[in-house]
């Protein structure tokens, strides 16, 4: 019988009517053993599993959860307008209102579009950055996830040679390589792609060196080409503004998803005066992109951005969860490699080249109440206390212990296998 | 002074933060003046505009509201998860629940995945169909709307000739020009899109010919290439299963949105055993495509359409329309051409190239408090009753009242110059 038996009885059903039983970016497929499929419930900080299992969330939804699963002011908002009017024949005021919010907090932004996925606003940039130039290539930097359509999915099953024929790639902080880049395409440049920091999967972060931000700005000035910022997984967790005020380089375009919302479903592409007529030209629309319940829902998240402590509460809990995982590693002789901003923290074991080490921390931080995960950055949220950081840190301790004690006999992680072969 | 100062005054502001003031299908750029762009409140039938103004819709937000905005029952249950959890870092296990539920009542379909826009169904159908036959071409019915992006919006701008190199048109319901497009394509074609019925702007809609459609399947059967029918504007408002299964047609693939769940944000690829591997091989996801809440609101729904008569409701409300309409046409002396599934009109008035008399009589019919679209599909709702019936009613009659007296003297719409020049 299974340790799990209502995660494993409700996979058993999904295998049969969903493919795979799971797809996407929360699919378990590439997790320990042990990590729940399922979940029944959402509150603050903390998610429950289909089996009663209570977790301290690290993942935050993959990043919607800024405030706190289930934020009263922010659902309060949401649920007024859901009741007044939410999916209609046209949007409600609330979206130029939500467009003033936007291009008043960041400093870039004259002009604001709105969509449901990250992967609309990001395929919306590139669409406009070739509307206005005529010009066909897109520059990405090498490994950086931008979203999900045939243009960009990480994986390419499905996808023809004619949907990437335009998008070069780079490698992240290297100027000369950009460079390079820039030489390969011609004056053939529509957009430049920066994510605000790297934070690519199975690697450390890398936060982005001002002298390459700068010479990404100065690469599009001198082509003419667009620089987008894709702040759809970051927006707002580094920043009351675009990721890159904090080096002070202002891009053409940024996308936004996740957080701007708390969870509810929203995305929007931001650009400057230079844009607007290009962004007027394109034909972009979706069922549900004018439902007004999730912009009010943006609304008062932008409220709370501008008027809370929430980012510096976020940089002193996440400081606070690196020093003690730093103590906690010396003391257990266990290397680890913290890396990205703490507010949204990569968490990666030394000598660990195929992930078992880290696959055994995480699984034993699960044991102990914590949901952390073992190849891909996490968030922080600000609903989160202190006591919370103490509990993660207790379990993250006895995770360590187990590390010290088996590392050295863990076998391969079945689920890695073709990554790492 | 405006009539309608508070749309004005929301114009005006919104044509400095939005480019454009607005875009996409809810934009009323191609509508008569008077149109409002911005609405304050929906309830059941009915829509209030910024200014007041109470309208019984028949666009029922283009299509979303089956059962009436606001729908307590549904409402109650998308509620009721909300609270528990809606945007986890996993999906809840009402997923596998409304996989189970979409299955069951749709017939040729063994699996579900569930995603945000109309356009990640469609487009995510394309990519199953590449990845299932490893062909390429994709062939579409001229003039159809799949969506939004760049394979498929109706409007090129920012679009590369690559993002469309492999989509073939022909002629709908005609099996000539059907064979002859089979025949251009040579051994290469992926998938073919089909729509439920001819349901395209700015012209009298068609039936599907069962021919045609068995034609479709047997081609498809005969080349190996993936049948996919595009029910995200027509899903269940022609029939409690895919809308070919009144053909007698089973599809491989069928993509659904706007009202599945009434309005709340979800779309879903329904697919064959056939396809079941492909859809699990192809990468996609989004940040808020496995939120329970929506999926909830979706399961309600489902049971609304299996459990009342909604459906014949429809139909008896939109046949009791289109004969008044037809009478009141008559008796005015002004032709008019109403096609399509009652429940889901296109009304368009004889003798009228430039639209500008269809402009006179929609704009009249709004003054009289009824809501209707000059050139796109309408859409009933069960929400609406005989009393909301005899409302329309006496709003059309007046404004083909006032098209028998202005109809010959009425000046070109200047909106629509671009279209009819």
């Amino acid at each position: 019988m299974s340790a799990l038996p209502h995660d494993a009885a409700w996979r058993a059903r999904a295998a049969k009517v969903i493919p795979g039983g799971m797809y996407g970016h929360q699919a378990t497929t590439l997790l320990p053993d042990g990590f729940p499929q399922f979940f029944a419930r959402a509150e603050g900080a903390r998610l429950w599993d289909v089996d009663g299992r209570m977790f301290i969330d690290m993942m935050c939804g993959y990043g919607p959860n800024l405030f706190g699963y289930g934020c009263q002011k922010i659902d309060a908002a949401f649920q007024k307008q859901l009741y007044a009017g939410d999916c209609m024949t046209g949007p409600s005021a609330i979206m130029v209102e939500l467009a003033e919010a936007l291009t008043a907090m960041v400093t870039h932004a004259d002009w604001a579009m709105f969509c449901k996925n990250g992967t609309d606003a990001t395929t919306m940039a590139a669409t406009v950055a070739r509307a206005h130039t005529g010009k066909r290539k897109l520059l990405v930097a090498r490994g950086a996830y931008h979203g999900a359509a045939p243009w960009c999915t990480p994986r390419p099953a499905g996808v023809l040679p004619e949907d990437r024929a335009h998008v070069l790639s780079f490698v992240y902080n290297d100027v000369n390589d950009l460079a390079r880049a820039f030489t390969e395409a011609g004056d053939d440049v529509a957009g430049l792609f920066a994510a605000p920091f790297k934070h690519d999967a199975f690697q450390d972060q890398a936060d982005v060196d001002p002298a390459y931000a700068r010479a990404c700005r100065a690469a599009c000035n001198a082509t003419g080409a667009l620089l987008i910022v894709d702040d759809v997984r970051a927006g707002f967790r580094l920043a009351r503004d675009c990721s890159w005020a904090r080096v002070g380089v202002q891009p053409d375009l940024s996308a936004w998803g996740k957080a701007i919302a708390n969870g509810h479903p929203i995305s929007a592409l931001l650009g400057a005066e230079r844009a607007r007529d290009a962004a007027a030209s394109i034909y972009v629309t979706g069922s549900f992109w004018f439902a007004a319940a999730p912009m009010a829902a943006a609304l008062a998240t932008l409220r709370m951005i501008r008027e809370t402590d929430y980012l510096e509460r976020l940089e002193t809990l996440g400081g606070r969860l690196r020093d003690g995982i730093a103590a906690q590693a010396a003391r257990h002789g266990v290397p680890v490699r913290q890396t990205g901003p703490v507010q949204m923290p990569q968490i990666l074991l030394g000598d660990d080249p195929d992930f078992r080490k880290g696959f055994h921390w995480a699984r034993v931080a699960l044991d102990h109440g914590l949901y952390v995960h073992p190849w891909h950055n996490m968030f922080l949220n600000a609903a989160m206390t202190d006591a919370d950081i103490d509990a993660a840190l207790a379990a993250t301790d006895a995770a360590f212990a187990a590390v010290a004690k088996n590392g050295a006999s863990l076998p391969p992680v079945p689920q890695l296998r073709g990554l790492f072969a």
